[in-house]
């Protein structure tokens, strides 16, 4: 007997029919002599149709109320769930993140996990039913209603398997798995059988957008054996796991992400600590950067080019052209219609022969390369958006045609 | 200062504009310099909607998963009310039933409230700002939400108004007070300034709706001052209190219940005991009796007629069909198409008058009297529900016309 944690999206149990075919899997897992904890978002567009009354009221709602609010999202969906299990016969009982022992700090609408106190699920467990747990939520010690933020319920999911020590932690999506490129993308992509963390963690930052990143790495810090696969398609999904299978294919996939933009400061002083100043201006407002490139000008100074998230990239620009003085820059330019598509794989960096092949792939399709990073399990290029596609699907051929 | 309890219902707080209207009248009390706790049902048709999920789900959902469904409703009108008195600069935390103190006993769907633990309340409010209360909910002791039943948010702020010693419970709905009649039938009702308890809850058990008995009950019991006005109209509502302005007319009211029938046992045994039987049935499941003849027939056997909520009708002629060799009755029979006409008033016992008065009015009418009972404070009559509304107007003419 395993203890198995099941996490459902919100399109998983968007309707009537949809509720059932989740109970029905989890009444399977459980009949096979398991221990099933269940982890539910809220139904389909709840999350957004709530947002939407939030803002025909206000546009700066206080985090706590928006959190209060949200939280009746999945307190809807794991009470449905549960009485779509007792149609099928299968005991069961609800409990909202409170209940579930999801203890955060107070950061409302990002909270960050303190610690699950399983002690109730622990004894609901022990009375041989299906315990249903609200994801996306808890509780900070004030006692009130606290979110953790997009893709919460992965994190709900994975922390409770953490907390518990489950054998597994099944992330149900409307995919399959963990492919090697976007099947909507590329056609000949394949559904990988198994990843590493870090693979996944470079997957999921770059776009793949099959799990969201904090569960991965918390599954990661925590040892918590995942499987990504499909609610509509009962077949064997992809293993994320500590040591991903090493035989079989180095590069494990190839992803594209379109929510970059570039920003170029020109002209700087060419003297120490001038990078710097820049990154912890935009450090102190949150603002990721991401690919760095930096060229010296003609005439003794620098010109410091970097990628951004493109949700970042006004406010970016906007505190770099503020300073300009402090940097002695000239300009501050961006461009959002870039790209930045990579390879993802353990041990990319050792080997020589998958940059150049990357670079030939790119060549051959007439791409231009603007930038380039390489860290020891990826390589991402920044390219034009219009050639994302294509350079996906060049780069998915080359290595993995 | 005063503390001051206000209540709106689901119709108040339906969309963006009446939560408006609720969160300036919330605000100018508040602005007044009052201290106020604000009790909200759902909105508009939300515990409708969620109901309607349940069903399309099981026809038979647990108590305990469905009070975890429905106290989703409130939470989320808490919040918007919130984000609402923020936007009008007005300081404001919402709080859950369980967050308010409300802690019940575990009867899932009719839960009673074992006390209202206020010490967070008071905590909140101490710090100048208003109290968003869910109302119809709470907490049993092991840590499950429950929730009160129909008329549950009544409930929930006469119980805080109660617990905290509140100046003034104000409910908000959609009349402007408690009226002589139903101004829908009789033209021309007049809303009442006062009433006391005891004629409230007749008024409300017959049919008249404005507020639910039980927080009546609960208002008299811990004399709770209430107002019952329209969030609508800003003018002065009916003050119901222990014992209301004994001036003015002794004739409170007129109501009318169509919400009954009838039911005869014919040609039971004339022997001790034979009533009590068949009412001790009907009360072991909870089925209330309320209007009751006994006749005593031709050949030694006696009838017994007596009225039920339509809505248990069928299943007390059930139970009663099934036992009637018990008694030794020939048949049980009903009527559904009947309806129960009252007048309300303390002291209409003591004054014959009254029921002559009322009598003449309905012979007068041409309309049959089937039944009729008396208590300190009614005179209720049975009698065909088509003449139901003429009944109505000619005994309101009689008396307060």
């Amino acid at each position: 007997m395993a203890l198995i944690v099941q996490k459902f999206g919100g399109s998983s149990v968007a309707n009537r029919d949809r509720i059932f075919n989740v109970a029905r899997i989890v009444a399977n897992t459980h009949n096979a002599g398991n221990d099933v904890v269940v982890v539910v978002s809220a139904q389909g567009d709840t999350t957004d149709d709530l947002i939407a009354k939030a803002q025909e009221i206000t546009h700066d709602p206080s985090g706590r109320e928006m959190d209060m609010l949200l939280c009746a999202g999945e307190q809807i969906s794991i009470a449905l769930l549960c009485m779509a299990l007792g149609e099928l016969g299968c005991k069961a009982i609800s409990l909202l993140g409170w209940q579930a022992g999801f203890i955060t700090d107070s950061s409302h609408q990002k909270a960050r996990i303190r610690k699950v106190d399983t002690e109730r699920l622990e004894a609901e467990l022990g009375k041989n039913q299906v315990v249903v747990v609200a994801g996306f939520q808890g509780i900070c010690r004030a006692d009130d209603l606290t979110t953790l933020g997009r893709g919460g319920s992965d994190t709900s999911a994975v922390a409770i398997a953490a907390a518990m020590k489950a054998d597994l932690c099944q992330i149900y999506t409307d995919v399959e798995g963990v492919y090697t490129a976007d099947p909507r993308i590329v056609k000949k992509a394949k559904k990988l059988s198994e990843i590493a963390f870090d693979e996944m963690l470079e997957l999921a930052s770059l776009g793949a957008q099959v799990l969201n990143n904090r569960s991965v790495e918390l599954a990661k810090k925590y040892n918590v054996k995942l499987e990504v696969l499909s609610s509509l398609n009962p077949v064997p999904g992809t293993i994320v796991k500590e040591v991903a299978n090493m035989e079989g294919m180095m590069i494990k996939g190839v992803a594209k992400d379109t929510n970059v933009s570039s920003i170029a400061v020109l002209g700087v002083h060419d003297q120490p600590g001038i990078a710097f100043k820049v990154f912890s201006l935009l450090a102190q407002r949150k603002i990721n950067v991401d690919l760095i490139l930096q060229s010296v000008g003609r005439d003794g100074t620098k010109d410091i080019t970097f990628t951004v998230a493109s949700t970042d990239r006004r406010q970016a620009v906007e505190i770099l052209t503020e300073s300009i003085g402090r940097f002695g820059a000239k300009k501050v330019e961006y461009d959002d219609d870039v790209a930045k598509v990579s390879v993802v794989g353990a041990g990319i960096q050792s080997n020589a022969n998958v940059a150049s092949t990357m670079f030939e792939a790119l060549y051959e399709s007439n791409i231009n390369i603007r930038m380039i990073s390489t860290s020891e399990i990826k390589i991402s290029v920044l390219i034009e958006k219009k050639d994302a596609d294509k350079a996906v699907n060049a780069i998915h051929e080359a290595f993995l045609g």
